[in-house]
C-alpha cells in the first residue's frame, strides 16, 4: 500500500499501531490536538508539531517570508489553544535548498518569533539541514495547562451544545481567491479573505477561557474543516454530532464571494479547512453564559451551531429541515499534501 | 548570501540573532546540545531536534528502514545524553513522497520506538505530510535532568582533564566503507564498522553517571567530529582545549582500515563525525575515579586525551610533541547537508 493511497488518518492509524500503550507519564499520546504529558504537580505539558512545505502549504511568490513564519507558528499555537493551554517553547527544524537567501530565512524566523511572542512563547532550539527538496519548516511547540483546565476531543456528552468561535469559510475563500487571481471580487474583500487564509489567528486566549469554565466538555481546532473535525469529536467521544447548517457563522464577504463564484457557501464553511477556529461542546445550561463571557472577556464571538446526540459516532448536517450529505467533507491533508498533528 | 555558502553554524548564528534574550523559564536556548527549560521543582526539561533526510543522511538501499528509525532516535538521544539527562517523549514529523510504501514507514517507526524504549522514552505525537522532495524524518525529543546534574558546554575550567568515551573514527570508517563497496577490507571488520556508522549507541547511561558525579564541568556529544566539537567547548567555555593525538582512542580495526586505504587514522578520529561518543571535561583530581566508575558501572571505557589550557578559545592538537594543523577539521553539516541542534 502506497502512502499516497491511504490518506493522512489511515497512515497515522497504521503508524500509531506500531507503538505500544501509553507510558506512565503520558496521559494522551497520538490522537488529540497535542500530546498530554505529566509536568509540574499542578500543570500538564502539551506538545504538538506541524509543518509548512514550500509548494504544498505555501507558494513563495504568494506569501511574504515573515507571513510564512507567522503561519507555521499560528497553526501550532492553534493546537495548544484547542487543549486550553498556554504555549511556552518552540523548536524549529529548517530544511533548506542551498540556493535560499539567508535574509529570506531570517524573515521567516522573525515571523515565527513575532507570532509566538504575542502568545508569550519563544523559539528555544532547532536545527538546519540542506536538502534537494523544497524549503520545509517544521515546528514543535510545547505548552502547559492547569490540570483541571485541560480540553480534549473525547469528553462530549449527549445533550451538550456544539459551538464554534468566529466565522467559517474565510480561509477556504481566501485560498481560492489567492489561487485564482482573475476571479471577480472586490479588492478589499479579496485582500481581507486572502489575509485570513495566509495568517490564521490562533484562539489561545479563547481556549484558555473555555478550559477555565469547567463546563466545556470537548474541544478541537478547525484545521481540516468543520465536517471532518466534528467527526473527530464524534469518534473520540463516541457520540453523534448534529450540525444545523443555517446556524454556521459565515461572513457576508464569504457569502458574496461564494455567490459570485457560483459556489455554495456551505461547502466553504463545512469542507474548507484551515479556519483555525475552536469547535467545542459545552453543558447546555452553561452555554449561553459561556458565549457571553467569551465575547465580553476576549472580544471574540462564538455561536451555538448544533448539539450532541445519541447514536452512531458520526456527523449529521441538517439544512432546511432535512439531513443532507455534504458534497465536500473536508479535504484530506495527506492526499493534498498537508499535515496534521 | 545563499545558505549554501554560509555554513551550518553561520546560518544558526544569523537565525539566532533574530531572536531576543532568553525568557524567564528558558535557562539555555540555542547553543548547546539541547534547550534547558524550567520543569518541575527539582528537574529541568531538555528539548532537542534532529533530522534524517533520504539521500543526505541515508541512502535507502544501504540501510534497512528499521535502522533508519534507530538512527534518528539515536542521534536525538545522544543530545539528551550530552546534557546528563534522561529521555522521555518524542514527536516525529514525517515528510513522505506519496509513492512510499506504508510498510516501509511502519518499519522506520518500529526502529524509532525500539531505540527510544531502550532508554525509557516513547513516541507521543507527530504529523505526516506528503512532499515532492525526499523522505524526511524529523524528531523532537524531550528529556529531563535533575537540576544539579545538568551538563553543558560552557563550564570547562583551566586545568580540567579532557576525556572521551568509547573510541573514535569508527563511524567515519564505516561511512567510507559503505560508500566504497570495492574498498579492500576484511568482511567482518567492514560489517562491524558499517554498523557502527549506521546505528550509533547513544551514551545515555554514561551521560547520567557523569552528570551525577558533580565533578564533570562540560560535556558535548561528538556529532561533528572531535576537532570541531572540542572547538564548541573552547568557544562556549572561553578556554583553550589541548588534545594529545596519540591519546585518542582508535580501534585496531580503524587503524587497519586507514592503513589499507592509505588514510591517516587521525583524520578519521579528529575530523570524522557521527561517533556520538561523549567528550567531557572533569576536575583533574577526580578524573581517574570517574573513568574507573564509568567502566565499572556502565561497561564503557573512557580515556583522558588532553586538558583545558589558558589562552585563546581554540583547539590545539599535539602529535609527536609538535602542534599540528589538522588537515580535516570536521565536516560542516550544512554544507554536506546534515543537521545539528
Amino acid at each position: 500500500m502506497k502512502t499516497g493511497n491511504i490518506g493522512e488518518f489511515g497512515l497515522i492509524d497504521r503508524l500509531a499501531g506500531t507503538l505500544g500503550a501509553a507510558g506512565d507519564r503520558v496521559l494522551r499520546g497520538i490522537g488529540d490536538d497535542a500530546a498530554v504529558l505529566e509536568g509540574r504537580a499542578d500543570r500538564l505539558l502539551l506538545a504538538t508539531c506541524d509543518i509548512q512545505i514550500q509548494g504544498v502549504h505555501f507558494v513563495s511568490g504568494a506569501i511574504e517570508p515573515v507571513q510564512i513564519g507567522s503561519r507555521v507558528a499560528a497553526v501550532n499555537l492553534s493546537d495548544i489553544a484547542a487543549m486550553g493551554g498556554s504555549p511556552l517553547w518552540a523548536l524549529v527544524s529548517l530544511t533548506v535548498p542551498p540556493s535560499t537567501e539567508v535574509e529570506y530565512l531570517e524573515e521567516i524566523y522573525r515571523g515565527m518569533a513575532g507570532e509566538l511572542s504575542r502568545s508569550g512563547a519563544r523559539i528555544v532550539g532547532g536545527n538546519t539541514s540542506s536538502t534537494s527538496g523544497p524549503l520545509t519548516i517544521d515546528m514543535t511547540l510545547v505548552g502547559e495547562v492547569e490540570r483541571e483546565n485541560l480540553l480534549t476531543r473525547d469528553g462530549a456528552r449527549v445533550g451538550d451544545a456544539l459551538c464554534v468561535t468566529g466565522d467559517l469559510g474565510s480561509s477556504a475563500a481566501g485560498l481560492f481567491l489567492n489561487q485564482n487571481k482573475s476571479a471577480a471580487c472586490d479588492a478589499a474583500v479579496r485582500e481581507s479573505l486572502v489575509h485570513r487564509h495566509l495568517i490564521p489567528s490562533p484562539r489561545i486566549e479563547q481556549g484558555r477561557m473555555l478550559g477555565a469554565t469547567g463546563a466545556v466538555t470537548a474541544c478541537i481546532d478547525l484545521s481540516d474543516g468543520l465536517f471532518q473535525d466534528a467527526g473527530h469529536i464524534a469518534q473520540r467521544s463516541g457520540v453523534g454530532v448534529c450540525i444545523h447548517a443555517e446556524e454556521i457563522p459565515v461572513s457576508a464577504d464569504v457569502r458574496t464571494v461564494a455567490t459570485s463564484l457560483r459556489m455554495d457557501w456551505m461547502d466553504l464553511a463545512l469542507g474548507g479547512g484551515e479556519d483555525y477556529e475552536l469547535l467545542f461542546t459545552a453543558d447546555p445550561v452553561e452555554c449561553d453564559g459561556i458565549l457571553a463571557r467569551l465575547k465580553e472577556e476576549t472580544g471574540i464571538s462564538a455561536r451555538k451551531i448544533g448539539e450532541i446526540v445519541d447514536g452512531a459516532p458520526e456527523v449529521i448536517v441538517i439544512r432546511d429541515g432535512k439531513r443532507i450529505d455534504p458534497a465536500v467533507a473536508g479535504f484530506d491533508h495527506f492526499e493534498s499534501g498537508g499535515s496534521g498533528c
